[in-house]
């Protein structure tokens, strides 16, 4: 978790504005809103939540996107499958870089990259739901600014629904979200046994 | 959780023949092996995080099935949206039913019929993800025999992979499992104000 207590003015003032906009959500409690939701926890399933999740909101014909802050550490059979989807804006953090590991700087700059593909959707009312995959893991890394990234995610439109995933939810996320699930690792039976899981579906 | 007692030498059996199953792998952990995964616990996500390792699979190019055994209790944005997949078998409890609730017997009758067409897909190799939607429900409230349920599970093809879901996992099924994750409720705003969350994405 980050220091909470880092900007605490900044702090303060973004929870008495999430608590002026939970009242105005309970005055008018038959309107619908769109909900910040964070899946958090070493448990499998945090990342496939987030895919159920778009898979469930183009059943309903809504506009979705996805940007995924990490490239590499997972397999692509989500991207595949969503890409030739229609209705989906999907964008994969480092596009177009030739990758080399233990660079810094050029992390960052992909962060900010991806940010701004983010940014672009969650700043745009047309989308329903964007799912942005492993942001808590550029947070944990600060590859981007805590700070601003929160305000990005509360100054979007009313009606969008963002769904974060990744280990490590900073405690500030936690608090600006409206719902939060954390998943626990009950068995891993392979990790116990030192199997290697399913390469293809990573289970 | 059911009582993991009421047929112990039955489930000495199972575990013994687990255990050596689990050996068999990891003689020949370089061989690729079907996962049993549970997905229990009360937080969100549980079967949206099934339904995102069904899309992965599809990326993937497998073949899956669903069965989900508890109708009307979910929206339904999945079911429209993979329906229209190709390469998925989709089956939903009590189709061509005529629903009245407080029903039991017609509730088991129709668990019954949801686990044969399972029981199909479980059977055939050539599916290579099977997703059992609220299983654990129907577990609970001992629509099907619990032991039949394993024993059918664990007659499965070796390649095969089945995901469960549901709240209330009984222990022998976490027994039987790979993989087992728990989703924890950190927070659920809505709840907590009184406020419905989102009618189509139900986040």
């Amino acid at each position: 978790m980050q220091d909470n207590a880092k900007k605490p003015q900044r702090h303060a003032e973004r929870m008495a504005r999430k608590q002026r906009v939970m009242q105005a959500r309970i005055a008018r409690a038959d309107k619908e809103q769109g909900v910040l939701l964070v899946l958090t926890g070493p448990g499998k399933g945090k990342s496939s939540s987030g895919f159920g999740m778009l898979a469930r909101a183009l059943g309903h014909g809504m506009k979705v996107g996805v940007v995924q802050f990490i490239k590499g550490r997972r397999e692509t059979g989500e991207e595949a499958f969503f890409r030739r989807q229609p209705g989906v804006s999907y964008h994969v953090m480092g596009e177009g870089f030739t990758w080399d590991t233990q660079n810094r700087e050029r992390d960052i700059q992909a962060a900010e990259a991806a940010w701004e593909v983010a940014l672009g959707m969650i700043r745009d009312p047309s989308f329903n739901l964007v799912l942005l995959d492993e942001l808590n893991i550029a947070l944990r890394y600060e590859y981007l600014d805590l700070d601003r990234v929160l305000d990005d995610l509360e100054a979007r439109p009313d009606m969008q629904h963002v769904v974060v995933t990744g280990r490590y939810a900073p405690q500030p996320l936690i608090d600006l979200a409206d719902t939060v699930t954390e998943m626990r690792v009950v068995k891993h039976a392979f990790k116990e046994q030192g199997i290697k899981a399913q390469k293809g579906v990573e289970l």
